[in-house]
């Protein structure tokens, strides 16, 4: 009996481990290789704080219609630096792959939210990179 | 003997929950806020590909001596977009929060950095945001 409990609690270590692993590995997004998107906006001189919210907000429900977004985040710029060239909103994209992304770019939610955008749009950057 | 048998397997459970919910807003991100640190650069026509490894090698060696650094990942561009404006790489930092940044930021191993990179860079943008 004093084997079989020493034996649960080694089994009940070894799976705590394998979550603890998985999480850290999840942090440091070293489980796998990821397709980072990132979309810098600039607002065109005068976009209402209005305007700016429905654009965030339209963005930020794509996750929700496109499941290729594995992951999403955003925000605004508070860099100290200086070095933003007018750049405002940052949003942070992820997808698995490229074949994610192929279908991301021209989904129709996503041309929907381009129409949300552009009006209103001052300047935009994108950049992709495979996380290493 | 059978109750505390069923209780181990409980505990285990419990324990490995703990672990994937834990893991799993981690990836998410929504664990805590995070101060997100984004640079994008390009370097001078002409710099070599030695060079431009020198300055990757150089940033990617930060987060081993500032330990502010939580997070750390770059890559280089390769969005069909053609919205980069020029930028080749993309280096994504993680901060618990300004305090972070502020001893980041004017760091002597950041500046030694800075002088590895700055006799390549063609131009550099930066923009910071917390996640929501």
């Amino acid at each position: 009996m004093k084997t079989q409990k020493i034996s649960l609690i080694a089994t009940a270590l070894v799976v705590a481990s394998f979550f603890a692993i998985s999480g850290f590995n999840h942090k440091m997004g070293k489980d796998t290789k990821k397709l980072r998107h990132v979309v810098l906006f600039k607002f065109k001189e005068g976009t209402s704080a209005a305007d700016i919210k429905k654009v965030e907000d339209a963005f930020a429900a794509l996750p929700g219609k496109i499941p290729q977004i594995k992951d999403f985040e955003f925000g605004t710029n508070n860099s100290p630096e200086g070095l933003d060239k007018g750049f405002t909103h940052c949003f942070f994209l992820t997808f698995d792959d490229e074949a994610g992304r192929d279908i991301y770019l021209p989904h129709p939610d996503h041309k929907k939210f381009g129409e949300v955008l552009t009006p209103h749009l001052g300047d935009v950057l994108v950049v992709d990179y495979w996380t290493e």
